[in-house]
């Protein structure tokens, strides 16, 4: 299905839902609060300084677009403002704006999960729209250089340079995707679960090198050439699995995901590679799996815990990748997002990536 | 240009080649030696034990196939071979080999560049062929790894890893590619010396991933989309250059073609990544450049002496990723290979990657 479509009937379905909602004040198309027009003569949005945007590009709105500290309170001049884009905020920062701004009717995160701003204390009539999107491509070569590391085993030489040792055993004459071995991504069974937009980015890419890729997600079906199953076959999908890679949004339908059980059904020599959220993985049971073998590594970007406790097994278990949530954090595209999402909600229409 | 054509005209070329040669016993079409065929009753070749091969798609060619183990001398019921297929063999093997295969005329290696054959000592009769083409894609994807490495620092989470501390500096909010520094692939500056086949492997998943690569040459032209300058084009090209991609193969003509003075003209944060041959790079001047901050990192599978001496400043010199000529190793479509030339060689035809 191209991407306008799919757009479309998400409004549709979201529309549908916020029919069968009681009406509540502030939901509507905005249109300027005299009071404030008088005060500030334009309708205001801020955009965060924590990134470089290009605002030149949303000008032409009729909104004034002031830049503000992400990590400061709100300036006094700016409580005004009707939108808010964040990006990298503070706690303190969100939960001071959550008080002070009275006017504020739609908050544009760039984060693909902004649970920063969903826990700040906003009115629930404020609208909050994702930073969905402007992720993909950075998620998913942080993903690829993963998968890399596992198969090439790159932590593994690292740790004999920094003792001058040359790991022979690394080098030289190989088996050629030898059975039982996850040693590259030519042939290798790829399994995506959470098979969104990065999904979708990333394999094209790992075809490209040679891996047989599936996706496993709510609803089945073959998505750009890529079978896509219901979570109902991952018994059977798991246990032919070299590499999993999880890439499950966090919440409560997604906790725990890959428990004890399901990491059973992996083969000995799979790989884990989280880029999704922590707690899809039941870290317990995956340090458990990576000590006694039952799985080959893991390779991850996410934790229940962020920054990952220094007392965590997880640092020392075997085969293991730490990464220090690093596969996004730097959104591409958001001056599109805000301006198509700033141009309906001038028009009074449904946004896009509304939560 | 279709692959298939190239090699009529590389054959054609070579045949050109040898026609100014004079005629040498034994370089022409073999036949079977009578004495030899009384002793034995069929031709032989001697396969190596050290990789796994499909050895009956090598069967139907009238000729006895014997496996040989690579590290010992060839039993005395096996010196009447006539090729010799050889990979990882041990310096004594083919010294050995050398002084007792009286009846070999034909070697094939498996190796990219079988340095090793070429210097065992076999009669400058003997042709040898090269394993050329049968390392593109395992070589290709040890390089997209070393290339991810470089730009997403996983060298640099592993030395935090082992010591259970998290890199706060490498994760969360970044900047998005930014001016001078080579954080990403995407929209990446790639210059890849060496513009061969691997190359050819490689080019469309850097581009898939964002790159934009350009290549050097000894001949220049647009391959496969792809624009590859001469030589010329070097102090130009390297000054534009984010990765510099070293696929050069060892020859007096390429020995440390990587300088100081081409070191000069790469910008401060260019990475340096070799998995050509480590003579192509001035080790010194490439140390030197590294340590004053004039480049901004190297990945290095190849080195000038390998296993790289424990000694080498190259160990621990800033941003510096040692990999134990891991690229390449396992062969993949020998068979293929090796009952292609087999064909020729019974029909006395030129022979694929002749020497």
């Amino acid at each position: 299905m191209p991407a306008a479509s799919r757009i479309r009937l998400v409004s549709q379905h979201l529309s549908d839902r916020d029919q069968l909602l009681p009406a509540q004040p502030g939901t509507q198309a905005p249109s300027p609060d005299p009071a404030t027009a008088t005060m500030s003569q334009q309708r205001k949005l801020l955009y965060p300084t924590s990134l470089a945007l290009d605002i030149k590009s949303l000008e032409g709105f009729s909104f004034a677009l002031a830049p503000y500290d992400v990590k400061q309170p709100i300036p006094e001049e700016h409580v005004d403002a009707e939108v808010l884009v964040t990006w990298g905020n503070s706690a303190d920062n969100l939960s001071d704006a959550a008080k002070r701004l009275k006017n504020v009717k739609w908050i544009q995160s760039l984060a693909a999960g902004p649970n920063d701003v969903l826990n700040a204390g906003f009115p629930s009539s404020v609208k909050v729209t994702t930073g969905s999107g402007l992720h993909d491509h950075t998620v998913a070569e942080h993903t690829l250089g993963l998968l890399l590391n596992a198969a090439r085993r790159f932590y593994e030489m690292r740790d004999y340079q920094v003792q001058s040792k040359w790991p022979q055993h690394l080098g030289g004459v190989q088996p050629d995707r030898p059975k039982g071995k996850f040693t590259t991504l030519r042939d290798a069974n790829v399994l995506i679960w959470g098979y969104g937009n990065i999904a979708k980015t990333l394999a094209p890419w790992l075809t490209a090198v040679g891996a047989k890729v599936r996706g496993v997600a709510r609803s089945q079906g073959v998505r750009e050439g890529v079978e896509v199953y219901a979570e109902d076959k991952l018994p059977q999908l798991l246990s032919e699995t070299d590499v999993l890679v999880m890439i499950l949004p966090g919440s409560d339908s997604t906790n725990n995901a890959l428990n004890a059980e399901r990491l059973s059904q992996l083969p000995n020599h799979a790989w884990v590679v989280n880029v999704g959220r922590g707690t899809a993985v039941d870290e317990e049971a995956l340090y458990q799996a990576l000590e006694s073998g039952s799985i080959g590594g893991a390779a991850l970007d996410v934790f229940v815990k962020e920054p990952l406790p220094t007392e965590s097994k997880l640092w020392k278990a075997p085969n293991t990748i730490i990464s220090p949530h690093a596969a996004g954090g730097r959104p591409q595209g958001a001056e599109d997002l805000i301006a198509y999402n700033l141009r309906r909600f001038v028009a009074g229409q449904e946004l896009k990536n509304i939560i």
